[in-house]
């Protein structure tokens, strides 16, 4: 991997098209906003960015299997995605493809499937202070960044988030109003990995800020398919003589 | 809690109905076997056995919403569960009801929705022998057990199992045929808690085997409902002056 | 165990004796203060306190083998604990004692022992406001709590504090300075279960208040020795003809 | 990192020394004969073999400061390193550095140092059969490998590990003796990463298999330094107003 890494950039692409805030923030799109970073990193070979209102919710069998990693940005509009789709997705997560889920996508259909908790969490629109701390040192999500990321306007989410313990936790959130929250949490599912980073949000504009692109960049590197390519399940014969 | 655990086992009931075999391991059905051990407990107030053919299939309101720990054995007729009572589970175990799911419940419609993966592993029905090695010696599940635990004659389930990593790994077998197994795997989801324990089966006697028994007693003392009485999401006020 | 349940607190007692503001909270002194809320509890048999200017430290092999659950409390003195003491307490939570760490027993050398790590943090000691959240609903610690704990005046310690991954994360802090920390941290170690619980300080009252006081009966009861009552270890003959 | 990455073998080298069988096995030592396959790979700048009889016993703080991933073998001098040098190993795996602990190097004072615990196990040495299933599909250090590995001759490692709970258990073995073991384990300490993997013997050619070698580049590519480059602890000043 990695020389051919090939990405897609989910986007749910509605506040854009009927919010003119958004649409100053974000002119061609938030999920456009973010390939374009992603696209000037040597270690990725190809962005694509997928909409809701594209020819099968963005999400047909040939984006879904040609992609090692997909980005997840959705809010109002998780309903509309079909099940048959989030399906298709959950299971190429659990054959290899990697998956990093951002802000509110929490409450998307595929993120609640593959946590397997109703993902809820307490929230406030107020654009107050957040920092987000490394608590993983160690990790490769934390590769290059401070000791914190400091978000002068955001959304808090607040716990308790209802998610599984994370495998591994690597960042959490600070916020002016009192709350704390587990920002950057990884999973692995099956063959393939889950990532879910908290910061952003369509009217502050978080997809601006270096060390949050940094974060979704890293992200994306940790979530790369690798492992196993082949596992085998179902009736077996023994190894050894019984 | 304690004194005053409420215990529902679950047995989807059909091997023993058309298999005289399984009727003659299991006269009044593997729930019943179970539960006259649970019976026996002084730690728990009561136990009730709730079948496939029961009354809204065993698992109408009242009885989940009474229960304190449920125990689930499926293995033929897991389709036939319907989703909604499947939902039903679901939330009452987000909640804080325990869930102790054995065997083949490992397909079962609420494990894998707890899980948020497929739960595929191998498996082999040729009655060879099964260790199981106590891996977290200082785990309330694991209380008052030998070392390991030796089953003569079982079914194999191999590696890999898809599921999550184990927030506590207790158990893993070993098969004669070469195989080994995550066998005792405990999970916290939302405010409830789920234990998955391998052995059982319809046609060996594993549930007339003592220590098999002893592990399910201690893990529904550890799916106990604990923690938190009450949990708040959505929208919050701040707590501090922002 | 439970009704036969034998702690020992064991407290520094340096900061009492010299300190006429901390002798004035904790007359008997902070390990008589917690031990006052542990013995009103009808799960707990006995509670003795120990103190470094005791015979052999309060850590005799005599206190120290007829004991259940050890909590734990320095500051200023971690280096008079001799390394035989340590090692007794060392060897003794491997073999099934439970130990509850609190505030800055983080440096004590028998924390950094069973945590293979130098357990640094970032400190400020001017009387801000924490708020301690639980993250882990489901957890037997979290037993009867609100959302959170709210300490008006505490010590701030911040991330990065250097730990090995809990294996339960119970708290997360708030701090009105800016920053974060995993304030309650489970771990198993052999056969025993180590506990850690930040709040606690000489000059604020935090002994006093009644939900840092149930947490840490909560912590003594989580860490109350469970599981094999013996493993072997070493050279082993096979189980299986070879 | 990767492109310039630097790879420290330490050897205990005594069996080659005192054993002709080892010897014939190992002619240019244990190390040489990991460092010959590590050499070839174009992710690793360099491969240094260090040993006991060194000067500074091969960890004098020019190597060991300029060393990115260390791996460990040792099996009949581990008392003979001294504290000072573990020390500095310790160190630098909390400030960085990659460890991969080799076989009987979990008996080493640097593993037993950075788990906290006395890392005993059960152990045969009798030429049996050994099958290593990967149980983390996902993980970086199950990388082009099949789902196991079959060791025809190896000496047995058998549960408990007295080791803290892996962050991540990619590995489990089945010993035809009828025994378990957790062969593969990766931790996070402080910024560094440290990964156990059980195969290898002296007198076996485990280390001539090509699967075993594939491990042990995955897990040296696995714990290669990321994340925070600069970790600040001790007194810090507030971030927000108090």
């Amino acid at each position: 991997m990695g020389a051919g890494l090939r990405v897609t950039v989910w986007n749910e692409g509605v506040h854009e098209k009927v919010n003119s805030e958004v649409r100053k923030l974000y002119p061609d799109g938030i999920g456009a906003q973010i390939a374009q970073h992603l696209e000037k990193q040597p270690d990725i070979e190809s962005v694509y960015v997928s909409e809701l209102d594209h020819d099968g919710q963005g999400l047909t069998p040939v984006i879904v299997d040609s992609t090692d990693v997909m980005l997840w940005w959705g809010h109002t509009a998780h309903d509309q995605v079909t099940d048959e789709n989030v399906q298709r997705v959950h299971e190429r997560v659990l054959n290899g493809m990697g998956l990093v889920v951002l802000h509110s996508g929490h409450y998307s259909k595929i993120f609640k499937a593959l946590m397997g908790t109703e993902c809820g969490l307490k929230w406030r629109d107020v654009g107050e202070k957040e920092r987000l701390w490394v608590v993983d040192p160690a990790h490769p999500i934390a590769e290059g960044l401070p000791e914190y990321i400091e978000l002068p306007e955001t959304e808090m989410y607040g716990e308790h988030f209802n998610i599984p313990q994370p495998d591994q936790l690597v960042f959490i959130s600070w916020f002016a109003g009192g709350e704390v929250f587990r920002s950057g949490c990884c999973w692995h599912r099956g063959q393939g990995k889950v990532f879910y980073f908290r910061p952003g949000h369509e009217t502050f504009p978080i997809y601006h800020d270096e060390w949050v692109l940094k974060v979704i960049h890293n992200g994306v590197k940790w979530a790369v398919p690798s492992g196993l390519q082949t596992v085998t399940r179902g009736n077996a014969q023994p190894l050894e003589p019984l």
